[in-house]
């Protein structure tokens, strides 16, 4: 049973008990308006509290839990102290024990999941504002590279530098890339992945993005890179990609595509294949199918879906291609995110000063909410790698860290 | 266009023309009754032949070309002059031209396959059927330990001994086993790796079987490895496994279970594993959902369905099992099956004097059949890791060739 302890004048018993169904359900004690504190239980060991100031905002937070806490927080009212991700971490890891089937999603939601179509001028919003923010708010906490997809932390001592960087030779390796090989890419971000693939793999790619400013980005990054001549920057939708190619790739991406044109994006993937060309999709999932959650796809990914390996099966299975390896790195995401959380804790004041606190604020709880998600077994990350079905140019054996391409990705100076 | 050549007496234009459709779509020349040879196309080159010995073995192929022909193999009367995996193989390359997408499945089939509920009566009639010819008639083709499941080839030239413990240990990597770890194994064989779990990385097997003989022949291989203590073999439906376990494994079973049972399947591995346990399911599968070869599924695996990943996901999804780890080893089932058919051949006179012709033809047919599935990509086998979605006791990366258990599980030799 939840217990209260010192209550005082401006608090009544309703406001006790709402706040007490929050700490229950989130497993963390809440601090109300009147330095009231409630408990989820008489004995549990806290080190982080929930603030709230008022009486609104505790009644917007019963109403709509996710969307209340992710506004309040936005605005600044509701406060936290303690880490935030262990905060959110603590809900999430609660939340198993009530073992929610999410019968009870929202149908409208559910029903928009299903039906939306996300056009091309609806994927360019979506990207704009998410992306849209301008390189130089990222730079300060991703990696040099601005790699901004989870790395692979071959230890977890290793830096994120080397997490990216290992991360990317992953990728070609599990592509079994050779040199001379054509890519094709679908969403390329800041451009890591593309030029990593030419400068250290000897390939050609040509890499699709829809974020103007990004390709932009990227293009300097090329030529200083000096694979400008090997690697073409498309700032055009990945639908709009045609040709040929020895591999195809897309790294997070595919949270943006919408679940009603997976079929679509495995045909586009298999059209661009040759018949003996590998794929790789790298993706944030989840381990059954699950709503978005509503606060973030208001305020920080419209349109974006997170599908399990069984809605996934769209993106392969009518386009006969074949699966030959899936690993989830989701505990790598969860520390790929700590990484940034810190760096971003540490440029705050910067990022305050350039885009004030109430986007300082808002990513801050993505990043952290990101982190739970992923450190609590809520969200997947899957690295999926496919050919076409009859295709036997697919590898014998998974590649490991003794059984590397000839050009020596690991070496990280070589240029060309 | 098809091509006859030395058309004969004995065959008239309807026998030609039925013969030509049946050298089109096989990808191989027929030869009939009067060694007339009809081709697929004037200049293919073949290195085999289909040989059709009268106008009634001919009709019943168009009629119904794969029981017809496994039928006319079985009795005798179809012949194939050349490698008859090579012959099938064609086959299947060939249907991957024609891009059949399986629309036309006999509704009855795929209506049975839909409802077909496999009770422990009729579990335990359908693997008397195959697994109740005895492991006489297995020994002279499989490896010393009798592993009737696809291998894991470090390399092509491994020897099949070689292989089938590289997959032991494989499988017991991937489940990070650990000194004193229990193990439920459902659907055991003759015990080869529940023996090289207990005896190989210290763990306490329980493993279930409803195959009586090879459960007797499991537990006196138990005690000839010294491990009878370690290694509990029970004559039961896997549905009777109780209890709490470090790691659930199931090898080469879930093809059995039929697709109805899947989320039952899953809740009971769920419900096995404790919280910080893990799970590796191997099966054969497809890259999409196609029905069961009726032949095999009359004379070989009665009840026997491979799904697709996307049908898999009712075991894991309903019941909060996360996949960590897909890896899909189809080439190396292909190489199996090529091992196990030449030591069949080796060992044909044996098995036709203590099994019959008819018997060992049947064999021949599910064997190179099998093997020409796998090669050709109609067929997959995957190894999939799961474990609780809540668990964060999951491996930080895969297991690797330098990453090898305290145990050395390498060493043959080591006993207890």
């Amino acid at each position: 049973m939840p217990t209260t302890s010192r209550p005082s004048k401006g608090t009544n018993k309703l406001d006790l008990r709402l706040a007490a169904g929050i700490a229950k359900k989130s497993g963390v004690p809440v601090r109300l308006w009147d330095d009231t504190f409630v408990f989820a239980s008489a004995n549990a060991q806290h080190r982080a509290t929930i603030r709230i100031p008022n009486r609104a905002t505790l009644w917007n937070l019963v109403a709509r839990p996710s969307s209340g806490f992710g506004e309040g927080y936005r605005d600044g009212s509701i406060k936290v102290d303690g880490d935030l991700a262990e905060v959110l971490a603590a809900g999430f890891t609660h939340a198993w024990d009530r073992k929610p089937r999410n019968r009870g999603a929202p149908v409208m939601q559910r029903l928009a999941d299903a039906i939306q179509v996300i056009s091309r001028t609806r994927a360019r919003r979506n990207a704009e504002a998410h992306y849209g923010l301008g390189s130089e708010f990222y730079r300060p906490w991703l990696d040099s590279r601005m790699v901004y997809t989870c790395a692979y932390f071959p230890d977890r001592d290793a830096s994120l530098e080397d997490a990216q960087l290992a991360k990317l030779n992953l990728v070609c390796r599990k592509l079994g890339l050779r040199e001379g090989d054509s890519v094709v890419e679908l969403g390329s971000g800041w451009g890591a992945l593309a030029i990593h693939m030419a400068a250290q793999y000897g390939t050609r790619v040509r890499a699709f993005n829809i974020c103007e400013e990004q390709v932009e980005v990227a293009r300097a990054s090329a030529r200083r890179a000096g694979v400008a001549g090997r690697v073409e920057f498309v700032a055009e939708d990945y639908r709009e990609a045609s040709g040929r190619f020895d591999a195809v790739v897309s790294v997070g991406m595919l949270e943006h595509v919408g679940r009603k044109e997976y079929g679509r994006f495995g045909a586009l993937v298999a059209r661009l294949l040759r018949p003996d060309g590998r794929a790789l999709v790298h993706t944030i999932g989840r381990h059954r199918r699950m709503p978005t959650n509503p606060w973030i796809r208001r305020r920080i990914f419209p349109g974006g879906y997170a599908a399990s390996l069984g809605e996934l099966r769209n993106v392969f299975e009518p386009n006969e291609l074949a699966i030959l390896d899936i690993e989830n790195l989701r505990r790598h995401y969860a520390l790929t995110l700590n990484h940034w959380r810190n760096r971003f804790a540490t440029a705050r004041d910067q990022i305050v000063q350039q885009h004030g606190a109430e986007l300082a604020r808002t990513w801050e709880l993505y990043l952290a909410a990101s982190e739970a998600s992923f450190a609590t077994g809520w969200s997947q990350l899957y690295q999926i790698v496919c050919a076409p079905a009859s295709s036997n140019a697919i590898p014998w054996t998974r590649p490991t860290p003794i059984d590397l391409p000839a050009l020596d990705p690991l070496s990280h100076t070589r240029g060309e």
